[in-house]
């Protein structure tokens, strides 16, 4: 409720470790700290976005019908040995002997794990399609952790694995959850470009990442810009409208630097619709068909035959996104941030101008927030002694989306109310009520 | 939706590793599968159970005030070598050499680490009390690693931490907790009993346990039964309220075999009176002043004098009530659990007797399952080809609170219906809908 109250450590200066505006907020407005290389603790404020990010991805799991299960961090050698990763995975595998010199691993990936679930589980192709998800903390053993959560070590995702009887079955879930995470990005106010990408060290034969743009992204992009008038506010979870939805997005140029070939960009892009610019990845799905669960052993009975299940992947970093999503909205230069209302970790900040001996407007403050409390708007105070202009500062900075202003220009029920940046107005509390409510049902 | 489809292993027989009966449970209704010794993944049944714990110790920490915060769980050594416990702790520590050679370790609890954060963040008394708390994957590496999740290596908790400026303050944070622990049991439908208790390797000098009754347990216990009669329910968050409800439970000899003394439970009980029985610790607080604050330097200033905050810890271990509650709930003599409702992995099942070439009564289950779905009531329905016998004998171990039986002694709009292992009456949708919707007002 009180700001002084709360652990929200703020800092003066630009910490000079953080090269990129995420970083730099995070560490500025008290949302992240850092406990060692690459390893941070979410204090409150950072904490609440993560979460409530969490619980949008996982409604939008949960919208397509995957189930939810919950893996452990640390896992056995054995199984990776069978998928013959143990070796292969390298030194960004945190591996660790227990008391019984067992080798065991810190979860980097859980396809062996999740293969070996069902496994033990699924016998028969009338239990298929299984579509599963976890959200659980991966290591990394990052050479050069770097960029605060954007490439940290201890990290914090949803990963969601498919098994079908055959491929076409496969493409089906691969297409829920190619929706699925279209509606995700939206709900998180980014907008997302699904690119065709290389498989990489999991490998398999079919693979989009979504990519969000910013300008400090990690990767180059090529892209048509029509790719965001793509309509997919009509498509159903149907093997048609989800193929035919697969289709539209791959009509259009869109891809990273590591696919890039100037010639079809050329030929296939307007060049008033060619768009370069940078981005960062912020979920990646993948098929891979039979490649764990021919290692593994991992089948069902068909009706009679033995069938390899086929299987896909479908992870979105969700610590990640937190500092994705800095980057695409805070405006470093002005010195303004402003969350997305579903995500910010208040709806709206209450700034009291306090002056010695007069606590008058401290208590205006507790009425409006015990008001706006009965209508779930969810408030901050700051009753520290800091003046007005400093407070405004330091809250276009934390983005709490909305602030009321209760100083010279404040009546007894009228109050200046604005959106973050934004110019303000002299409304009463019923009023502001409205706009926050309104906003907050969008 | 569908039992078929979902990822519910269930085993025929008891596995022969598990030797107490929430273990066993688990096993059999596929709550969890073990991944490496003590180590276990949580599927679908066992996920849900565990996360509407664990909402039920968050809500009632919020109710307190306390602040969510989340720490990582790979630690550096260091802060454990500034407390001192980096050798004490032995080998339940699972120590980690990352790829440069830095020693970590995974961490077994948190004092240091929310210690750190503390010392870097709050400065001044005015900050004061501080109380955070952080539900997160902990690893203590148990040499016999046994009964399933009850003591198990890789477990997940609730840890709180409270910072005052003097004792006085960090007792009324101490008993904030001791109401909130009463509270979150209470509606688990547990009764537990707060034992004064031994300090223990964390140090201090007032602990209290929270034991509950199961014949499985693994402290003896020696109570007086009168302690289940103290009334907390008009208990206020205020330092009088509270103090006064604390001395009424420190009246009632309760306490664990390590503090028994026959001498002082035969004066202080009558004999009518006297509980001895065996108990589960499922949450533990501690005070422990100055511990951590003096060796590690975490201090405030008060009104110009620097002073070493005073600390406590606050413990509840959310995957191991999972098993608790079943110790206490699970009648194994006759294989009929019951999980209360609030935290029952579905409300109710829908088991329809299925005839080759008769689809009737699956069509007649989906009409039911999307009315009270449109109700928020939660349903699965058992869609595959066993007798009607056989499962209900299934979901009586499952302990799904309420069953709707869709037999020869259904009729169009009439159902048998019944909360589980009770006797059954023949109640058309409305009726069922309304005796589960009241049940969950509760």
């Amino acid at each position: 409720m009180f700001l002084s109250k709360s652990l929200i450590p703020i800092l003066k200066n630009i910490p000079s470790e953080a090269k990129i505006k995420s970083h730099q907020l995070m560490l500025r407005t008290g949302m992240i700290k850092q406990s060692s290389a690459g390893i941070y603790s979410w204090l409150p404020l950072g904490f609440k976005v993560m979460k409530k990010i969490e619980s949008i991805v996982r409604e939008e799991q949960d919208n397509i019908g995957v189930q939810e299960i919950l893996m452990p961090t640390i896992q056995s050698s054995e199984i990776w040995k069978e998928s013959g990763r143990y070796n292969d995975y390298g030194e960004e595998m945190l591996r660790i002997k227990d008391r019984q010199n067992r080798e065991m691993l810190y979860g980097p990936t859980n396809e062996e794990l999740v293969t070996e679930i069902f496994r033990n589980s699924i016998k028969s192709y009338k239990s298929l399609p299984q579509l599963v998800y976890h959200i659980q903390w991966k290591f990394r053993d990052e050479l050069r952790p770097r960029f605060g959560v954007m490439r940290c070590r201890e990290f914090y995702m949803k990963d969601a694995y498919s098994f079908d009887v055959d491929m076409d079955e496969a493409i089906y879930s691969y297409n829920k959850f190619f929706l699925s995470y279209l509606k995700t990005f939206k709900r998180l106010e980014l907008s997302a470009i699904p690119m065709a990408a290389d498989t990489g060290p999991i490998g398999g034969n079919l693979s989009h990442e979504f990519i969000i743009i910013a300008e400090t992204g990690e990767s180059k992009i090529y892209t048509d810009k029509k790719i965001f008038d793509v309509d997919y506010s009509e498509t159903k979870i149907s093997k048609d409208s989800l193929s035919s939805l697969r289709n539209k997005y791959d009509t259009f140029y869109a891809v990273t630097d590591e696919k890039f070939n100037k010639k079809e960009f050329d030929n296939k892009v307007i060049e008033e619709n060619k768009l370069i610019t940078k981005g960062i990845e912020v979920g990646h799905i993948f098929y891979f068909g039979d490649k764990y669960s021919k290692t593994m052993n991992a089948s069902v009975d068909n009706k009679g035959k033995k069938e390899y299940v086929k299987m896909g992947s479908y992870g979105v970093g969700v610590s990640r996104l937190v500092a994705a999503i800095i980057e695409a909205k805070y405006d470093d230069k002005i010195e303004l941030m402003k969350w997305p209302i579903n995500i910010a970790p208040y709806h709206c900040v209450i700034l009291p101008q306090i002056n010695k001996n007069d606590k008058s407007n401290l208590e205006k403050s507790i009425n409006i927030y015990n008001k706006l409390k009965s209508k779930n708007i969810d408030c901050i105070i700051d009753d520290t002694d800091e003046t007005l202009s400093s407070k405004v500062k330091k809250f276009n900075l934390i983005g709490i989306p909305y602030q009321i202003i209760i100083g010279k220009n404040s009546g007894q029920n009228n109050f200046e109310f604005g959106g973050v940046g934004e110019n303000l107005s002299v409304y009463n509390v019923e009023k502001i009520e409205n706009i926050i409510l309104e906003e907050l049902k969008n």
